[in-house]
């Protein structure tokens, strides 16, 4: 028999499968070997010599001939800093124009450099980008939420294969966001407490879905994934926005988040994947009701008629048997 | 400048990104010819003379040697009529049981045979098939919604090529149907109106999104569509739950539903799409505060990491363009 169970911050019910489940090892990337890329593509957008085919970088990271991460603007950016914020309304229909950021974080000049293999150093530094530039735009009035995200693979959604993670920053809370936020506020008005963080205390308790722990961070497989393999990086001193990531906490996370990818990349075959910081909105960062946190997604699985339906997913792996496969998992 | 629209029966933004949009005619399936299938496949389970390898039908249209639409429980079921629905709490974390149904409807024997290309009748009698399954399983008293939804290729979630339409009831009102239900019934409130009866109206007198309209249906481009070539087919005369359709209706919805299917076959090349029928829970099928509806979502593009963590779709297709497209591409 399945068993239903509750994400607790968003209320959302998932499917866990035990009958269709698979065993981790079963899982993975049956599409393509991304070990063979080369260390530059000439074709390359992203790659060193072509700086050219990219708009005028918004920071460059080293120097600009020998750059160690590079910011430009998306090319193709879904949202632009024109217009006006205000809505729109016409009879039943409601718009706005397309106002805000779009960027993106080449995140080495090598074409072929993931996470996963990156020094130590190098993913440290990443993580201060994505602080910076969380801090840069959010000095924009306008701007209410900033998402930080990385498609990697054509599974993921990705249409180029070097390094990179994208930063948009919206003038609209979105009711994805606002719905969690507003979850976290009522858990903290009924309890005094920050949802996410009586979550983690009640995970590491349990201890049944833990795959690392570090001083600062818990990585885990969450309770009612969605995903087989969805991981979440959490926080353990209560944080609502990752614009206030301290500077301690940074190598602690690279090391981490680096352990998580390769594992991710050593078991499963290099699989497509979404990673995703979740963050508080811009005028919600100093509340207690939110925990920022990392969530990587692999594509494994697809969303079918019933997902699109129902908003309830199917997951066909038990979360406690892919977070002690994974946490047994030796990488090297 | 791209545009930032609002769905008004969920409050979700979809980014319309103009600057991307691709012609109508640029979209379409790239992966296979799905025409050179054969009528018969000895390995299909939905097959004729194969129907030993599913469990007992739940119901059979014609003889059991003869017939011309078939319904099994689903041998992988999602949920099963087991175990109780009391959720258990332990810590923050709650269940239940995987309490429901799952089946399978066999739309033919026909192993090539899509809706597109089936005799008008034939069609009828399945969606009166899809009617007599929702009425049989509402029947259960712990049913509390009611999810009818096909998934046609690859890219849509499928495993099986064999025409078929699955049905989950679950015991499960989920949030997504939920917070539907609550905009909806807050728009009744306020104006005295079926939200979506007030979107059609608006909808058919700008007739800017319209594919096709019948004497009780109209087949439209949503105007915040999350997918290019996403479309909608409601009923006009108000009625928010699929399983009160009455027989007058459902010659109509047969030729309208295949038009539009044989459209986006002839128009995208036979692309990978899910179709959902959106319905009130079973609790509220005779209120005035939803309207059923039928979905198709042709799968063209990947939902990435900014969907992921913001529920902002980025849909890279004008539903203006999309639907005149649509509305005056001959099939024959």
């Amino acid at each position: 028999m399945s068993e239903l169970r509750q994400d607790p911050t968003t209320y959302d019910w998932v499917i866990i499968a035990k009958e269709r489940a698979k065993r981790p090892r079963d899982f993975g990337n049956k599409h393509r070997n991304r070990r063979s890329l080369p260390e530059r593509d000439e074709e390359c957008p992203f790659c060193p010599g072509n700086e050219g085919r990219t708009p005028g970088p918004e920071a460059v990271y080293g120097s600009p001939d020998n750059w160690r991460i590079r910011v430009v603007a998306n090319k193709f950016a879904a949202l632009t800093p024109e217009g006006s914020t205000d809505r729109e309304q016409a009879g039943m229909f409601r718009k706005t124009h397309g106002y805000g950021r779009h960027e993106v974080v080449i995140e080495s000049p090598l074409h072929n450099r993931c996470i996963a293999f990156m020094p130590d150093e190098h993913v440290e530094e990443l993580i201060r980008v994505y602080r910076d530039r969380y801090l840069a735009l959010k000095e924009d009035p306008n701007i209410k939420v900033i998402i930080i995200f990385k498609n990697h693979g054509e599974a993921a959604g990705t249409s180029l294969e070097h390094p990179h993670t994208q930063i948009v920053a919206s003038p609209i809370v979105p009711p994805f966001i606002r719905r969690r936020y507003e979850i976290a506020t009522q858990h903290y008005d009924n309890t005094g407490h920050c949802l996410y963080c009586d979550l983690l205390y009640d995970e590491v308790r349990q201890g049944l879905r833990i795959v690392s722990e570090t001083g600062y961070f818990v990585a885990l497989h969450p309770y009612a994934s969605r995903y087989p393999f969805e991981t979440w990086i959490m926080p353990k001193i209560h944080s609502s926005s990752f614009g206030n990531i301290a500077d301690i906490e940074i190598p602690e996370l690279a090391k981490l988040l680096k352990e998580m990818l390769l594992k991710l990349y050593n078991a499963l075959d290099d699989p497509d994947f979404n990673l995703i910081i979740h963050t508080a909105p811009v005028d919600d960062e100093h509340k207690t009701y939110y925990l920022w946190h990392i969530q990587i997604i692999p594509r494994l699985t697809l969303a079918a008629g019933f997902e699109l339906g129902s908003g309830i997913y199917i997951n066909s792996a038990m979360p406690e048997e892919t977070a002690v496969f994974m946490r047994d998992f030796q990488s090297t």
